[in-house]
């Protein structure tokens, strides 16, 4: 994250209403374990935490930008929109990385993180180890991306909570929206 | 609350680790969305609220216990300890009043308060206006009482969000446990 990203994001986060970090953490294992319950599936469960992501996502854009009067036009300053918003939204330091795409531009990058709030004191039973647990900040992401027209494809790639030493979310870009994406928002 | 109460729940609030307020709210909706769609009776649902609920309850207590270095050896002084740890954890500022018991000690008092980090933008839909969306709380209540070794009955007698002025939770001791109660939770 530009440093520049980095002052405004916590700007924005410390102005922003607060909960309990480890209620929320409780609160977010309560719903994964509901899911777990209803669904059994991991993959099917990832599947609605995507969508209930989602639909916080594109919620959360509409919010950031009533507030922080931001304009996104091109794909290529994302990053820094989203970096502020994940920071806003989640406390989430991010930094974006742009994936290479030999001579295209990229339409792919990175946002990585240590800190993730839906994870304080969490270990994934054995026979969980498939489930994606981040799964809905990947839905959220996505939201975000969607409410700034920009239609992707978002994927955990990396999880501390698998192993891996960071958090990675990838974003790609499928599609720049017309106008008035926002409108079925609306309705639904 | 007493003021000195205030203060001191206050200070551990300022300490504690936070989330966005918004976003706890959203995902505690997606929460009860899931169990309405899982479990359907509103009763049912208000159960398993509830023992969710309670087991952040008897976690939360734990903690508290720890980290304020907190006696509480008879349920009459348990308002205070339940003010500041309302407070810690969730940010809401109680007030407690005992329930008028003719000439026996009372048993019972009401935890009151406005400010409720569970129902940020939520309306109820007609079909679910029997669904005690603020049930998480009374388990709560219940799961941190156990911790003090109180086993009590703890109800949501009032609801903002069913209409009336205030939100109150109502706590009633049922017996003093002895010692060894927390065992049980090690083991759950």
């Amino acid at each position: 994250m530009s440093s520049k990203a980095a002052i405004a994001g916590n700007v924005l986060w410390q102005k922003t209403p607060k909960a309990n970090a480890e209620f929320f953490a409780l609160t977010y294992g309560a719903l994964v374990a509901e899911l777990v319950r209803d669904v059994e599936q991991p993959a099917l469960i990832a599947g609605e935490l995507d969508t209930m992501g989602h639909s916080m996502g594109m919620r959360a854009m509409e919010e950031f930008l009533a507030k922080t009067d931001t304009r996104c036009s091109s794909f290529e300053t994302s990053p820094d929109v989203m970096t502020k918003a994940l920071k806003m939204f989640l406390g989430i330091s991010a930094d974006a990385r742009w994936k290479s795409a030999g001579d295209n531009q990229s339409k792919t990058y990175g946002l990585q993180f240590t800190d993730n709030p839906l994870t304080l004191f969490v270990e994934l039973p054995d026979e969980y180890a498939d489930l994606e647990y981040n799964q809905l900040l990947a839905g959220f992401c996505r939201g975000l991306l969607e409410m700034l027209q920009f239609d992707c494809s978002t994927a955990i790639a990396q999880s501390m909570l698998a192993g891996d030493t960071i958090n990675e979310i990838t974003v790609s870009l499928n599609q720049v929206l017309e106008d008035g994406a926002g409108e079925d928002y609306q309705e639904e």
